[in-house]
């Protein structure tokens, strides 16, 4: 599953993370896993702590000059800081989590991961703890360096299992602050509605609304998101689109209950 | 070059770091940096902070019961909770800092290394900046976790990087709480003389004076470790065993002033 970092981080104030909101993910996560027998990985985003490095020294465009070193460390830095609050808080809920540092354990190629050393990972799943992956600086083998999303990676740790029967992803969780995907921006448009289901039979018909939509997320281009989840959808992978800011919710999907956001799938 | 856990952490206060050691050895390492141009890794303990786990659950051990799973998840945060200070300090002082956590980048058989990642560290001394590998917890296929200590970190990069003309180690530092190796304790026996230099030749009278000394660290058996260095030093890798909470030892070591502790050397 993915946590998004605008939910937990305030997105107008760098270097803040919203503690309350990360320790209640993490209950619901741990209660969910006292109900029901299942692996999982959560990966998450930055937000707000990264973000301010990263735009300084703009790092997603590469080694650019002498200060983009200085960016690396400093994204790398900032990003594992919250890092180590999100995995505290799993502890603390009374999950064994640890923490997956992609900057240390990947190669990146233009921007998508070239090469990620997964045993660790692997391991910590047949162990049945919680492998925390998140958004970090990456190195690259073209740019010199690049920003890895949580998407990049979870897309990358889906394929990487798509064969393998011991830790094949079963679905894809995507926690954001709005119910799902809209047909139009919820925020400003009263008669926007979500949209319970996109297949590759209506994505034609829904891309036209998500061009013009903020979704889930204003700076990551929901239209791509939606459109990397049907690619994963096409191979069997089920993706869905949750807010994560109501209370249960995290819990409900992680249970499997049915129709709480928006699913995208095959069909 | 290695920072013990002991000077960077107070050994008897848990979770409880040297924060202004941490910041003036961060400083030496600039200032030499400053002065000469040489590629440098930082290696460091955990000192009191993955101790409490440690010993708590018995992670040494391997997985021995499923409290172990905790101990692993336990243990990593406190690590990295040290490293982000240490990472931060350099950081502060200049350098471009960055960490390389061990329990995601490789997988250990029997307490030792079995494979490292080691491409980003590549990547990183490329770029001229700082990897921060730092003493962990590892994934241990045959006992299930381990510890894995800076030496154990920094030897196996030592042999990785042997035969690599790119990367190849000039010299090991080993920055601990007293100058060097002596012929006795030098707390409890004012007569105990620092040893300048230890070779093949000489390992045979020097060994008998380790067997009951507590050199620079008691808990990690300073006979193994001078061993251990030994091995390297026979492949023509030195060790500087010096005194880092002496102020200004450090970056003399860095910048190659001789005679400042004891040598470990093949003649």
């Amino acid at each position: 599953m993915k946590l998004g970092g605008s939910i937990i981080t305030d997105k107008g104030k760098p270097f803040t993370e919203n503690r309350e909101t990360i320790a209640r993910l993490a209950r619901e996560i741990h209660a969910a896993r006292q109900k029901k027998d299942f692996d999982l990985v959560v990966g998450h985003g930055g937000g707000s702590y990264p973000h301010v490095p990263a735009m300084e020294f703009r790092t997603a465009d590469g080694v650019i000059n002498k200060k983009s070193y200085e960016g690396i460390a400093k994204v790398q830095d900032a990003a594992a800081k919250l890092n180590r609050i999100v995995v505290s808080e799993l502890i603390g809920a009374g999950e064994n989590a640890m923490s997956i540092q992609l900057s240390g354990c990947s190669v990146s190629e233009n921007g998508r991961i070239k090469y990620m050393y997964v045993e660790p990972v692997n391991m910590l799943l047949d162990y049945h703890m919680i492998p925390v992956p998140y958004g970090d600086v990456g190195l690259d083998t073209k740019k010199g360096c690049c920003i890895l999303s949580t998407e990049e990676i979870l897309n990358y740790l889906t394929k990487a299992y798509m064969k393998d029967e011991r830790h094949k992803v079963a679905k894809i969780i995507v926690c954001g602050r709005v119910d799902g995907v809209f047909t139009g921006n919820p925020d400003d448009n009263g008669d926007a509605k979500l949209i319970p289901k996109i297949t590759p039979r209506n994505i034609d018909e829904v891309g036209d609304y998500l061009a013009g939509s903020s979704g889930i997320d204003v700076t990551g281009g929901m239209k791509h998101k939606v459109e990397s989840m049907l690619e994963l959808a096409r191979m069997g992978i089920d993706s869905e689109i949750i807010n994560a800011t109501k209370p249960g919710i995290v819990e409900k999907a992680l249970l499997g209950e049915k129709n709480i956001g928006t699913l995208i799938t095959r069909e």
